[in-house]
């Protein structure tokens, strides 16, 4: 961008909105993907819709790429700059518009933080539970960019299960409202749910309509340590068919522990367990709780689980969850690693982390699994340890590529919440066929036929 | 179509699956939508997808409209073959090919009928709770096409929210495949969500993965009797408020009772009510419904019900639900009449069917309500009844339009579960915006450039 258009794109911007320093463009040349940066030419901070429709409009005419970002906490460099161009910074999104109590629906902008969000809902009694890892500092936007899970999903759903409406702007500039304020729609077709989960490729969204729900009034959690990763795993499938959906029902393996009890120097009950499943329920009646947790303490001993804790109040339950929730950066600061995010039916778990170990085996690689369990989706992290550089940079792809294939066999897929975005769109062809790649990149030529909005993302080129 | 093409046709189809005798024609003529019939010009029964692959790249070689038909119990005329062409039957798509109980999914050709699906879920402790008030001959394919809904959508979601992938035939005559046995996925675009309710525009579904939860063991219903329509549609809001999420709850105005009780030749509890509330609870624990219930009862009666029926056994649960499924069937008895399918935010409903009643006041037009109040989907009955053909004529129109203004007002839309289709396509614009419905046509395009798979629905030409 020469400086005619930089003129032109801040005569367009509200005041100050359009950054150049250095230090800045640094900040938003990366997110929470592993070694990647790419340096945005300009940042925008736009503060409303007619803003961001008139730069994406600049940016159309120009042919100059715009990439929406949110947090910067995703994981699949989905709001990098990779053809440089303008990073479209939504932070001054930030507004909680309304909350409605009588309907159980809020109107929010994108830039909210999503815990934010959360706790604001939990003091009106009403639950938004998708609940990502990221919550301290991802923006709900960018949650609906990478359709985001956390621990909740398996009982609740992932983040499209609680939008009904969205309001967005086309890569043309077009200001659209999508869905409506109603629980059912068939009133056209889906845009929503076709915006949700495209990484920012169709649209920047500037208002989002959630759907919420009432706020459990209890819930129970529990651990439980098993001698081997096969036997937790395997216990998973068995507790729902039990009748029982915990409301999460995480699993982690010993070094995946270890990593989490180094980084936060303490000891974890059972943490030289092989593998725990970290289970809670939740619900309106806590004796129900009671008898719930009963039957799967019984479930997880009758499948091979030599100690069950009860975490017996608030602080306890935070604790257990404290283990589990610092997993993610605990094995970041180990090694140099790649984080994958397959997904699979949950019953399948044992022979995806069984073919995960034999071709860590193969190439000498070392992965630690946890992950959300009970929907199927474990993250495999793949460290370098002490691996050589050039050993780690030729084996790595290929491992991947075969625990794809792996996954796909299975019945799963190669992301399930942190989305394709630029570290995993080469992989991409492994779960969809030539034909489904196609028809997707003609949706996206039609939403955006001089391919500005977030190029690079999802596709190969 | 001329002798040729039909001999091509019937080359590329299997056995006798080409039908053109005009009895089996004028069949496939209508759906249950009021009044409308168009002729195809040949029927064809494929058995496999290979078979409906060949038929569409046929169709889409020659421009021949091509409309895929499930049960035909449409409410939309999604089905009508509007341009003549080829009618297709997904009849013989009638296999349940497996229940995985491990994994609580199943996959499903889309011409099973709904019941015969949700039954041999439940026969294996497994639930599809989507129940469309057809479910009796419905098909699984068409519950897909117009993403039914039904009584138990207020817990549990409608048909989108059980439905992880796709096989779906193009209208270019491609096969693909979109999403995976997975309950999270953010791997490409949710192509997915995108066929489901867009009523067989964008290609034939061939083969579903649905996901099922495990069934309830306890349910509890409830009839509660109000004074006045208005008192009953306040009543439903203030229960979710409490913390409490029916499994289902629907309203019934006096007159949709009344017909009801008609055409079952039988009386209700308080049939003569202005409206009545018919409430229920479901889940694991039998005494946690009753406190539920009990709980709901005291909600009721505090805002005005002035009796409470609790059905004591489960054939007296059936009886209080027959109540309610007969009055579609009932309603269409009484005259010549137009359904329509508004949808609002549930704390709207009285402002709603203020307005109905106002609007119809003003055309004398007779309306009756009922529906899913619990998420805010009420259908309204326009009846003909003594208007002359002329002012009923000239006022049916006039009056939906206002209907679906005020719908739209409340943050509503003018479909929550019986689509778009053929005859509401005219009422579209009332809820989406010209740019909105240009991105939907280009996806149209992009899709099927020749047009030739189910045209003349949703969108006017």
């Amino acid at each position: 961008m020469n400086e005619d258009l930089i003129g032109e794109l801040e005569e367009i911007s509200s005041n100050e909105a359009v950054i150049r320093d250095i230090e800045s463009l640094k900040l938003f040349s990366k997110d929470y993907t592993e070694n990647l940066s790419f340096i945005p030419e300009v940042i925008v901070k736009p503060s409303n819709t007619n803003e961001v429709s008139a730069i994406i409009k600049f940016a159309n005419k120009h042919k100059i790429p715009i990439v929406p970002r949110g947090g910067g906490t995703g994981l699949s460099g989905g709001a990098l700059p990779v053809y440089g161009g303008i990073c479209m910074s939504m932070e001054k999104f930030n507004k909680i518009i309304e909350i409605d109590t009588e309907n159980f629906q809020a109107i929010v902008e994108p830039g909210v933080i999503t815990q934010v969000f959360q706790e604001e809902c939990e003091r009106l009694n009403l639950y938004y539970p998708p609940d990502p890892a990221s919550r301290g500092s991802s923006f709900l936007g960018g949650n609906l960019a990478e359709c985001s899970g956390g621990p909740r999903a398996v009982k609740y759903g992932v983040t499209k299960d609680y939008i009904l409406g969205l309001e967005i702007v086309t890569p043309q500039g077009d200001i659209i409202n999508t869905g409506a304020r109603v629980l059912k729609n068939v009133s056209g077709y889906n845009l929503t749910q076709l915006i949700i989960g495209s990484e920012g490729t169709l649209g920047v969204i500037t208002k989002i309509i959630f759907r919420l729900i009432p706020l459990p009034k209890y819930k129970k959690v529990m651990l439980a340590a098993f001698g081997s990763i096969e036997e937790s795993a395997k216990t998973v499938a068995k507790i729902f068919q039990n009748g029982i959906t915990p409301s999460a029902l995480e699993l982690m393996e010993k070094s995946a522990m270890q990593a989490a009890e180094r980084q936060l120097g303490k000891k974890f009950p059972n943490g030289d367990a092989e593998a725990q499943l970290l289970i809670e329920v939740d619900g309106n009646y806590e004796d129900s709780l009671d008898r719930d947790i009963e039957k799967i303490a019984e479930i997880v001993t009758e499948n091979g689980a030599y100690d069950v804790i009860l975490a017996e109040d608030n602080n306890k339950m935070n604790e257990l969850w404290s283990l589990r929730r610092c997993i993610g950066e605990a094995v970041k600061s180990i090694s140099e690693y790649k984080e994958e995010d397959t997904v699979v039916p949950r019953a399948r778990i044992p022979e995806l982390i069984n073919g995960v170990k034999k071709i860590s085996g193969k190439y000498g690689i070392t992965t630690i699994c946890y992950g959300h369990a009970g929907d199927g989706n474990v993250h495999v992290n793949i460290l370098k340890d002490n691996l050589d550089e050039k050993t780690w940079e030729s084996n790595l792809e290929t491992a991947i590529k075969e625990i794809f294939r792996l996954t796909v066999s299975l019945g799963g897929t190669i992301s399930g919440e942190h989305g394709i975005g630029y570290s995993q769109k080469n992989y991409l062809p492994i779960a969809l066929s030539e034909t489904e790649l196609a028809l997707m990149k003609s949706i996206k030529k039609t939403f955006d036929p001089n391919n500005i909005m977030n190029p690079g993302k999802i596709f190969t080129d």
